[in-house]
């Protein structure tokens, strides 16, 4: 009896490692994808005459040409070498980075090496399949039928954004443009212009299909805003967490909406959305008449990790449209922690209910019994994200694929039609018809935002996901180990005693339970009442653990900061100021607190003994940066010259 | 005495070439980018321990996982040798596709093993500034001034165009915004609200820095589109070539202009933009009364490759100024032919004059007397770019790096300040201070469309640059081979007798002399008159040299097609098929002309002893294709089923 193939993933072999363990491995299969290229090359139509001959080769200019190429890469390599960060290290501790997949880094190099561009299917036959094959991975990953939605990849999060709120705004205008054409106004002649506002995702999808029954989809489309061009006053307001990543500024500049028309939703103490001031906010834009242009709810926080109650978002959506008729298009930014669904799928791809998915997370060691992970919460805003129109995911972010790779999963691929537009040059030879089953491939750069763009981030993309499927036995397993290295580290944190330096002694606070693995702390000098010395002694910690007081590779530990400020958060981040022992005057006085922040991503601290001593060193790396710090000060006192910002009370 | 470094650049030696010649070298490279990465791994911090031992190594799983990689490498690698396109080979003549740099290959593996991210300076210390020096090399062939201008790597084309759309958009709201501001109105308060709408680009860009100045900056920013949304009648029309490209069509649907916004500026004879059509378009919208929001001009379209006259555009626009005080931005789309201004700049990287360019083209032996590139109106187009507000430049295409990379120049700019933003969780602790002279490194993804993107493709970019000058002893060298090749195709295909395949005559018919080295052409049956017919046999040919019939690998030759029709271009296309021996009165009742399309990128045919066997190949193939195509119809004709659309008269 043979198991199935990924019952007994070995999380250690998927990545080169810390110390280049898997070496003799990458370089092997480097070899092959150069290998089976080059002999691609030297087979094709072999009786083609030699262009290039031995003879060619030897010339000086010809060597010349090599030597250069090779000086350059030399100095190419010095350069990453001096500069670049280990990521692939657990000292690092950082943004989210982390080591990624050996499978997606040499399908890269292998595909690479064809070039194709997945614009169109005629310049890249293999490779459009397989960025259509990874999106349905990931559609199916969040419970979107394969058979309605469509999912594709972008040049980043950011991008995937976009094209939520691209589909978003034109759907918007669409129903309005239905009521102004002779032939179709009929069709909701029963609604007043707010309704027309207010239609839902799916009645409006739904139009789609009946224009183009009627044979008037393509003139209605030019009354849309994309042939008109935009009416902010027809679009409504974009609801946005206060968390905002500011791709979504930058999406209201971009698309025409204006920055004005954000409605920030503040969040709680765990830098959620708070459900309760989120529905305030919208009864009361309905009841005032405004239209909701969409809202963007936001799995995994770049700050702070905050995944966002999706469930309680489709029920306000539900009420909105039971006690108003007025609904709104929901986009997930689930960049950063989407992934982690796959920590809530069975060997076959299903959700699992709650109890049986922590006894199975425990079985299977991924998530040991002390460790609470997910929350009941935050798995029931994992299980409803099937719910939304449009999911932004991020393969370069917990699918360990390297840069750059984001993704965009969309409900119901109707939508689409909304944005499509075709360059005959492209689609015309493609000799894929738009009725077939891979209509989309044909088409691929008339369907998204981007043109031409890398089939090779396909084939990294494919390859990993067959490597690890999208559940509990593939990504699940990887992006677990990060989780419970988060929480023990959590664990020590907040039990840890104070460090002591001379005579000065820091504690260290950590930021409220994290709902994924980023973790956020500071340290706190015992007896210091100023959160601006407070400020500046985690700016200096940060400076001393990055890139900017020197070289990052012989740094022993590397991390990353944040300032949580009142102008973004309210009066939030003043709890975590006031759980540092700073009285509310104090915060009121300067209304920002810095603090480092760890996306914590490595595999390698799962094994619980190798944690244990990864946290003996780590105090010690912090007893040694802070007796750093005091020096620094120590030293500047001795010379009178400490007219600098003072960050030792 | 030695030469400079890059007097005899030999071309076979940057590509790893149709037969793989280059094996060894590139091998040996990629074996030292892979090594030095490694080695950089195993060489931090020694000292910890090692969380991978060899005893894990030899577990099961771990093999099994091993095993499974592999696997699924060969599974990927399968694929790809069975329907990839054979770019690198003579036998292509498609898309613009061909054999890519081994420096750029190389360099792309070198980098991405470290992951750097340029979306901020903190997770790319090394790979934000290749990026900002590559783009720099960039302004500098186009004769930017690189003390005012900035160039940055984006996705593809797409994307430059979207960025150059969306910097002229939200100049265009500026003086608006500023007359409505209290502080401010006084600025510009000798203007109507037209004048407001047709400042010049550089009037409008300087007001940017008398806001900083005065302080109000930020607030009347606020007051542009960014801010409030578009109001399209605020904006003017967008002037694109009738030759569009999609991605224009898509970024007036994006950016909330409307494609009904959209103004087509006819072509001519030679597909470029009508000079006289555009002048009377301009001036007859400016006397109307309309605002222009922004003039497209494109440097090498993607269907003919046709290069507009930019000297003229700006030409234009001084009358308009003159004439009438109205001006516009200027937007050239030289994705594909801006590279080839490199053969236009001496080994200073200075423009020459027009006679010493052809003398020192001639002597250098890149162009041969005989052939007749640049045609001087093409000369003064490239040298006038530097005139315009913004370009877009595809590495991805002429200079020969693999996919994906774009990149757009920016005249000046302090322009990005109307669409920066920035996220305080990445930039706030860049420690790069905005005052500095690297100021924009810190926080590229607050000043450009995307956020993360690939560090690698900046490492890719730049190694090419070193490599290959941008200028005649570089690039100029590589592209001068493909210009070269064209021409002779061209001058061949036009005086070849009439290919004979039994009873069947066959004629080809190449389009107006290409400004670049595109070129179309179309086979025609002697003796047909029917313009459906000669559709269909071309698009026989087209099928038979393609993806579409086979395995691409197995093919003798693959080209790609274009239809030019008549809703796109008007009759236009009639010039060609009158060519053809159509009379006018079929083009009428047809109104679309099918043509192979060949962009002759390969650098290997530049000898002309390799040219002339690849041509008695290429004819004898020619042969081969028309024999299968009357071997059909033959066969059809037998078989009485003669009911499918006939292409044989």
């Amino acid at each position: 009896m043979t198991k199935p193939l990924n019952s007994n993933l070995n999380v250690d072999a998927l990545f080169l490692g810390p110390k280049s363990e898997n070496a003799v491995f990458f370089r092997e299969m480097m070899d092959y994808a150069v290998s089976e290229h080059m002999y691609w090359r030297s087979g094709f139509h072999p009786e083609d005459s030699a262009l290039v001959t031995s003879i060619d080769r030897y010339e000086q200019n010809y060597r010349e040409t090599l030597y250069r190429t090779e000086g350059i890469l030399n100095q190419l390599s010095a350069k990453l070498k001096d500069t670049s960060i280990p990521f692939f290290s657990p000292r690092y501790l950082g943004h989210i980075n982390g080591d990624t997949l050996m499978v997606s880094n040499l399908a890269y190099v292998m595909a690479m090496m064809y070039n194709p561009n997945n614009c169109s299917y005629e310049a890249s036959p293999t490779t459009t399949d397989l960025e259509l094959e990874s999106g349905l991975d990931l559609c199916r990953m969040f419970g979107y039928d394969p058979q309605q939605a469509w999912g594709h990849i972008t040049s980043g999060g950011t991008v995937a954004n976009y094209e939520g709120l691209w589909v978003a705004r034109n759907l918007k205008t669409l129903p309005l443009a239905i009521s102004q054409h002779p032939e179709t106004k009929n069709l909701l002649s029963h609604k007043s212009q707010k309704q027309l506002m207010n239609i839902s995702t799916t009645e409006a999808v739904d139009l789609i299909s009946e224009l183009k029954k009627q044979g008037v989809f393509n003139e209605i489309r030019d009354m849309t805003c994309r042939g008109i061009g935009v009416k902010p006053e027809f679009l409504g307001k974009l609801l946005v967490p206060q968390s905002k990543h500011y791709s979504w500024i930058k999406a209201a500049d971009i698309f025409g909406i204006g920055q004005e028309n954000i409605i920030p939703l503040p969040v709680n103490e765990h830098y959620q959305t708070d459900i309760a001031k989120m529905r305030e906010i919208t009864l009361s834009l309905i009841e005032k008449g405004e239209a909701i242009l969409a809202m963007i709810a936001v799995v995994g926080t770049t700050e702070v990790g905050a995944i966002d109650r999706i469930d309680e978002v489709i029920k306000l959506r539900q009420e909105c449209e039971e006690r108003y008729g007025a609904s709104f298009y929901i986009h997930a930014d689930a960049a950063y922690a989407g992934y982690a669904c796959s920590l809530l799928l069975n060997e076959q791809g299903k959700f699992m209910e709650y109890d049986e998915l922590v006894k199975h997370h425990h079985e299977l060691g991924l998530i040991p019994e002390n460790i609470n992970w997910p929350k009941p919460e935050i798995y029931q805003s994992f299980k409803a994200l099937k719910h939304v129109d449009s999911i932004t995911v991020d393969p370069h972010k917990m699918g360990f694929i390297q840069y750059s790779a984001g993704a965009i999963c969309i409900k119901d691929k109707r939508i689409l039609d909304l944005i499509s537009s075709h360059a005959a040059y492209i689609f015309e030879s493609s000799g894929v018809h738009s009725d077939s089953p891979t209509s989309n491939r044909g088409i691929l750069g008339a369907s998204i935002m981007e043109g031409s763009k890398a089939g090779a981030t396909a084939a990294a993309l494919w390859a990993a996901h067959r490597l690890l499927p999208l559940n509990i036995n593939g990504y699940g397993k990887v992006i677990a180990a990060g989780i419970v290295t988060a929480n023990r580290l959590l664990d020590k944190i907040t039990n840890m005693q104070p460090i002591k330096v001379e005579k000065y002694q820091f504690e260290m606070h950590i930021m409220p339970t994290p709902d994924f693995h980023m973790i956020n702390f500071s340290f706190k000098e015992v007896g210091n009442t100023s959160l601006l010395n407070h400020n500046a002694l985690n700016k200096r910690i940060y400076e001393l653990c990055s890139y900017s007081t020197g070289r990052a590779y012989v740094n022993d530990l590397l991390t990353s900061s944040t300032i949580l400020d009142y102008k973004e958060y309210g009066d939030i981040p003043g709890y975590y100021a006031e759980q540092c022992g700073f009285s509310y005057s104090e915060w009121k006085e300067v209304h920002h607190i810095y603090v480092l922040r760890a996306a914590v991503m490595t595999h390698c601290l799962r094994n619980e003994e190798h944690f244990e001593e990864y946290w003996e060193q780590l105090k010690s790396i912090f007893v040694r940066k802070l007796t750093q710090i005091v020096d620094e000060k120590e030293k500047k006192l001795h010379q009178r010259l400490d007219f600098d910002t003072s960050f030792l009370s």
